[in-house]
Order: structure tokens, then C-alpha cells, then sequence
């Protein structure tokens, strides 16, 4: 397989990405049709499409094959919009699934933060973020019970800063956030329905309420072509 | 090969690296010598690696080997402390290379942010920045010489914000951020000494002076493993 038919394949694929011919979340042909439409092997098609891939054109889901990459939505965490809202408002459709929720005792950095006991009963909530259908981040998170009691019987796929609003009369004002991008960890990548090792942006994030109490504590993985994080530092 | 082996790998060189017995920094043995060593077969050795590097703990620099990961330097952008001064206040050695630099027609974007006509000339410097001798950072940036005349005909290894200072009675002050966690380009990634498709942390960042004008625009690539972003939202 010479080098010639490979860049042909990825620039092939490019041109009808750029001109839109295949469009934002449109499905590409599996690997075995492209091989066969090429005379390719299954190899170099698969390394082309990786390339796609490290570009950010396309990106693969598990079992499901290859897509076009949508465009990134913009976190921009100055704004205290929830995802709901900055989602919704470039377009796009929000939808949250949770995974698990349990009450469990805080271990120390969380019951420091939180200023209760170490192992005073927290919120435990697990969920999986999509937009336009494409999982996108998966939260982990520890929420202040004492601030917010009877938070677990609600319905935990809303959005918290809503429901914080309706039912606590309490808003998230000042954040701590620490960002890395990270090779996503199995579980996270598992979640996201992608191979671990993939890039990803890790969030850790501390919500304050407005009189300085820790609401919150979220750990987050972001698919990394699915968000930019954009932050006006002003003085 | 069984699987056993394989962990059996991985949890040897974690808990040197876990005990400290393996230093920050310093190099493992060759693939071919922990393959001897341990009865391995070089893909098992590689993928044993490979997975310690996806857990942050190891990194690979081209042709030299393996080393332990040294400790993430953290980037708060709210300090305006230059590179060289939060490198070495976390106790780390920053170093500078230029790589290239030239007097260039400014495009259409940068003509805009800067206020000059398209086609006017700004520096386009080119740096690769190192901490403890590891290549950790590509810088491209667009420099507005129109407020900094002569610049070019400085020492532009040193530290710009120094530099401004001292010549010009210029601050960096306001900066708009935008971050991305991506695959590296292979452009980035040859500057850095990996493979293309690594992980990597991009910046885009526009500096203001503190009368709002575009001092600078900047483009950079980071080791995902060599930095950490702290940012703190107060209203």
C-alpha cells in the first residue's frame, strides 16, 4: 500500500467534510465498504481515518462506527450558564442521563472543602452528558446534603442550578476550576463509548454558594472534540 | 503472554515510581533490557508502557526512551506572572529556545485585533520552552511591533514580559483564553520530540496592554502532562 493512496483516501474524505457533503454527525461508510469502494486494506483505511481522527474531522463510536465531528460547544464558565442553557443556545440539544446516586460517607478532602465531618453523609452523582444525541462528558460529583437536604429525591437528570433555584433558593457564584487534558481513563472512556487513551479535558470544578459554602465538587471528562473553554481574565 | 505478566509489569514500575525508588525524571531501563529482564516479548514490554503513559505516570521522549514523569507545573493566567517566574517559583528550571523569527504581513484576523491594515508587519516569533530540560511547550505568537518598535532586534529567548517592561513601560494586563485539549499536530509534536496523536493541551491567548490594545497573539502547545490550569471565577 503505498503512501500515495493513503493521503488520497484522507483527502478525499476531507473534501467532502469541508464542503459539507458529508455533514456534522452523518455516519461514514463502515471500514470494510471504503476498502472495498478503494481496493484498500482494512489497515490503511483504518490508519487514514485515524488521522481524520487526531485532526478532529471524524470520531469514532464504539460498535457504531465513524461520524462526522460536529462542531465544539462553548464552555465559557464566567457566564454561570448551566449546560442546559449554553447548549440550548448555540444550537445544539442537551440531554443528561444519570448513571448512579448513592448517599455516602465524605472522605477528607471533600469534608474539608465542605466544612462537615469526615464521613458525614454526601450526595454521590454519576452522570453521563450528551449533546445532539453524542455523549460528551461524563460528572462525577459530591454535593453538599446539608446545604441542600432532600436533594436525592429529586429528579437528578435536571439541571442542578434550576433546581438549586426552585427549590433551595440558592445560586452557584464563585468557582475554583482546575483543567488538564489527560488520556481519558478506562472508565470514563467507557462511559463515553471510547477507547481509554483517547485525549480528553479533565475538569475539576468547586461551587460556591454566594456566602462562600462548597455546594459542589464535580470531577468532569469532556470528549476533547466536543468543548473549548473560553475565560476573559480582567483585572 | 498472559494478561497476568502484562499487570505484572505495570504494578512493578508504578510502585518504583510510587515509592520514589525511580525519581521524577529519570530514565527506565531500555524496552529490550526490562524485555531480558522480565522474560517479555517487546510488544508486551511496549504496551505495559504505553498504559503507564496513559496514567500520566511515564512519557516517552523520541529516540531517548522512557522517563518518570515529573510533577505538572501549574498555570494560574489570573497572576500575570511571566513563564519563567511560576516555572521557577514551583521549583523547576524554565529554559527558552528560539526557534524561528520574522517581520510578516499580518492576516486578516490578527490585522483586526491588532487595529493595523491587513498586510501590515508584525513579528511572528516561533519558541520551544523547556522545564528541567524537557521540552514541555511550542509557542507561535504574533507580536504587534507597531507598539513595540524595534522588539525584533531583541534577545527574544528572555522572557517577554520582562522585556516589555524594562523597554517599553509596557504590562501585559487583560487576556482573552481559549482552551482546548486536542490531539497534537504533528507539526507541535515533532517540535516536542512525540508522536503526533499524543494528547496536548492548546491555548490560543490574546494580551491586551492595559489601555485595551492587542499586545500579542499567541498559539501554544502544551505536553498534556507538563501542565495544570487554575482558574478562580469570583463576580
Amino acid at each position: 500500500m503505498s503512501t500515495h493512496h493513503y493521503y488520497q483516501l484522507q483527502g478525499y474524505f476531507r473534501e467532502l467534510i469541508e464542503l459539507k457533503t458529508l455533514k456534522s454527525g452523518s455516519k461514514l461508510p463502515s471500514e470494510r465498504e471504503i476498502g472495498e469502494q478503494f481496493k484498500l486494506t482494512r489497515v490503511t483505511v483504518r490508519q487514514a481515518l485515524q488521522n481524520l481522527e487526531a485532526e478532529g474531522l471524524i470520531y469514532r463510536q464504539n460498535r457504531k462506527g465513524w461520524f462526522v465531528t460536529p462542531p465544539a460547544v462553548v464552555y465559557n464558565p464566567s457566564s454561570h450558564l448551566s449546560f442546559n442553557l449554553y447548549v440550548t443556545e448555540q444550537g445544539f440539544v442537551p440531554h443528561t442521563e444519570k448513571l448512579m446516586q448513592q448517599i455516602e460517607p465524605a472522605n477528607a478532602y471533600i469534608a474539608q472543602l465542605m466544612n462537615i465531618p469526615e464521613h458525614a453523609p454526601v450526595l454521590y452523582l454519576h452522570r453521563r452528558r450528551y449533546i445532539n444525541q453524542r455523549p460528551v462528558l461524563i460528572e462525577k460529583m459530591y454535593i453538599n446534603t446539608r446545604l441542600l437536604p432532600g436533594i436525592e429525591k429529586e429528579d437528578l437528570t435536571q439541571s442542578l442550578s434550576q433546581l438549586l433555584k426552585n427549590n433551595y433558593q440558592r445560586e452557584y457564584r464563585d468557582m475554583d476550576l482546575v483543567f488538564k487534558s489527560t488520556s481519558l481513563p478506562s472508565s470514563a472512556a467507557d462511559d463515553l463509548g471510547i477507547s481509554a487513551g483517547q485525549p480528553g479535558l479533565h475538569i475539576e470544578r468547586i461551587n460556591y454558594t454566594a456566602d462562600k459554602q462548597v455546594l459542589e465538587v464535580d470531577y468532569e471528562f469532556w470528549r476533547h472534540d466536543a468543548v473549548t473553554i473560553n475565560i476573559a481574565i480582567r483585572d
